[in-house]
């Protein structure tokens, strides 16, 4: 049987989890204004201090039940994503909140709505890529810098830029909790059914490297108010998805 | 408040229908195996005698709470699409179910799996247009040859071409009866909600021009079985979607 | 033998010529600085009074050698393009060059650069396109707006908006005369040849139709100083291009 | 002023040289027919035994006069390239040829083109990547696979498999010798000028890394004749191009 686009499997866009994610960072971490962040958070998720992350990466992902897409179809395992997360917390637990999130695909956009991002296609995003054997360019070193771009229609949705000043270790990174989102699957007509469950994303696995932290400016078309920006760090991280645990009151 | 990507609204990835489509289409009618096509599409819609269409078209699409995108945003306004559709009955009631839709745009993609249609994003489409002022094309006669294609990764996923032999009316192109689908939202973890609901697509305002009907062939990979080509037809179409309904035993 | 890119032929990027276009314009008249136009217009051609335009068009072209393309290939008939053009003269004969011209694929992008078009490739052009079966859409009539953008990279190189007031004729366009432009094709090294040479574009078969003028504002990347939009206009336009004759002194 | 698209300089399509590379290779070497390959490498290269090599990767590229570029815009140092080359001599001198080599971005088109490689712009290419932190994939291995493709309107126009079997050394990769190509700017009409420059790509710093070695197939649309796997690679490589020099009789 053919698979609905949504529903994993073999024919759907979304393939069974696990899923599994390799990504190389750009980040700038920044304090913005709570009351603007207000208007990008839904409920029952309250917003914090105002801190908030932007960054883009690209991501390596393969599903437990894809595996050979790695070397069948390598389009199936490679995006770009940009976003913009605000620290809030569920109840007493804190946690991250990306009011958006793009993506360069259309199964990274499908299996994000899935477990609850709110992602959104971008029509391409671009970000600095250093590579060892390019007698031009310097392995990254203090003063390195870094930058990315994620763009959506006539609109350059995310900008932002990174200087390096010193390697760090990942728990330099600041830890925000819990990532936090909402499946919502709306009924828009009479006598429809839908769905609107606030979820905690599952992510296990986690490892971080090849930190490297310094100064950082970023740039949005989403209404963050004014951004402070704190700092910037470059890295590279790997973690699994599982699925979301729904927040049930 | 920043809108869910799938919540119809001003920041979302829909805008609140209704939903105005004109469209230009390249359509090929065929048989196929039922057998086949029982594979691609899912209860409790039955498949009948193995007529289908295909089709790529350009469409032109605007909300009625979006009328200004037509100016200020007409990459918001303008996608091309390639679908199969298969005869069926829900209960007795006959119509046609689309087991895939390419499209190339997030709008387009969302708004449609949202309404119960099984949307996929293609990599590109293209198809034949004419224009009258183009001094090496002559306006649209017998034997006149259009094509078109859509490409998903490293596959032509559908492929088209019709040969118009003769000017024809509205009521020349086959009435398939109902549009049906399915909307379908799934839970994929434990605890989650879903939402599986058949639904016939509400459509109206429909009018027809500029028919012409030929000879066309089709190719694709999605597992119809073997095609036996009907006829081809070249047409206008404009209609209005103002959501779906649905089908409750 | 497999054809050079360059050199036209069937298995080339460029199909040997003539080449026939058919057009739909959004087009803004406006008035910049010569002292700016002066950078973006290479010598022996003057910038005349400031006088330029700026439009986004989606073309449908075939060449004489390929008009087959039309149905089998049609990726190789339609694309769309953004420009701007300044007002100026080859001796005393007046004519319009283009710094710019945003195209959206790869055979239009080499094909101007062999004809002397300064033509780069964009990463996106939308505009308004109307449809008359639409429900939602009105025909054209006073007050309707049409707009227009090409981005490259995380800018929108070019944006236009156009309010159509009438109807108009063809003879309310402006007329700027000869259109200019340069093959080019640097030594960039020791011992190699290069093509400098000033062209006029050999046009023929110009028609233009479903004229509407109106007013018009235009945003634009590239530096051409401070802009006084004078009209828009929205119309088809179709016409011929056999090549280029260089200027020789 | 601004520069004409083919003329390297800060606001040209082509930056100003010397150009330094930094690419990650899938390759797989064949042997195919030299009748076939005759047709696809013009004087006064002369085919070889039918050697061949197919290849896709990605490169970081920086132009000595743009290496900010790598931040500020990370598009215009990252693309794709898929290409065929067939070993080859000029007088008794051995090299390769690329009968065609795809590419993603407009600048590696036209610099491409510049330097006399017979360039051609994808409509994508994409490739295995790993990644060392993603919990659902192992490093390297014997039995690991790679693959690749590039896609150009409705055609995959090449694709590729590699299954590495051990680590290799730089010597264990084939040497071609000189990289041969043809600077063509054809005169398309009466009284152009033009250029035909058969020349040899001016390569210098070249090094490779992390090699393995494997067995490998290639399909392509190019017509090579019958094509005999001989093996596959994966490899990184770093090099700098200067230019070309013109091979002068």
């Amino acid at each position: 049987m053919l698979d609905h686009p949504l529903v994993p499997g073999p024919t759907s866009a979304v393939e069974r989890g696990p899923w599994h994610y390799g990504a190389d960072y750009i980040s700038v971490y920044f304090r913005s204004e709570p009351l603007s962040l207000k208007r990008l958070v839904p409920p029952p998720f309250t917003v914090d201090d105002g801190m908030c992350m932007a960054y883009v990466c690209e991501i390596i992902s393969v599903a437990d039940s894809g595996a050979d897409m790695i070397s069948a179809r390598p389009d199936r395992t490679i995006y770009q994503e940009a976003a913009i997360g605000a620290k809030c917390s569920y109840k007493d637990k804190p946690g991250i909140f990306f009011p958006v999130m793009w993506v360069t695909t259309e199964w990274s956009l499908l299996r994000g709505i899935l477990n609850g991002y709110q992602k959104r296609l971008a029509d391409g995003i671009s970000m600095t890529k250093l590579h060892p054997l390019n007698p031009g360019l310097k392995p990254i070193s203090p003063g390195a810098r870094f930058g990315g771009f994620c763009v959506k229609g006539p609109v350059a949705t995310l900008s932002l830029e990174v200087a390096v000043e010193r390697p760090g270790r990942p728990s330099d990174l600041p830890s925000f909790g819990a990532t936090y989102g909402v499946r919502k699957f709306p009924a828009t007509g009479v006598g429809q059914d839908g769905v609107n469950e606030p979820v905690e994303i599952m992510k296990s696995n986690s490892r971080v490297s090849d930190v490297w932290i310094g100064t950082g400016s970023v740039k949005t078309a989403l209404e963050v108010g004014r951004i402070e920006p704190l700092y910037g760090a470059v890295y590279r991280s790997g973690f699994t998805i599982s699925g979301s645990k729904p927040l049930k009151e």
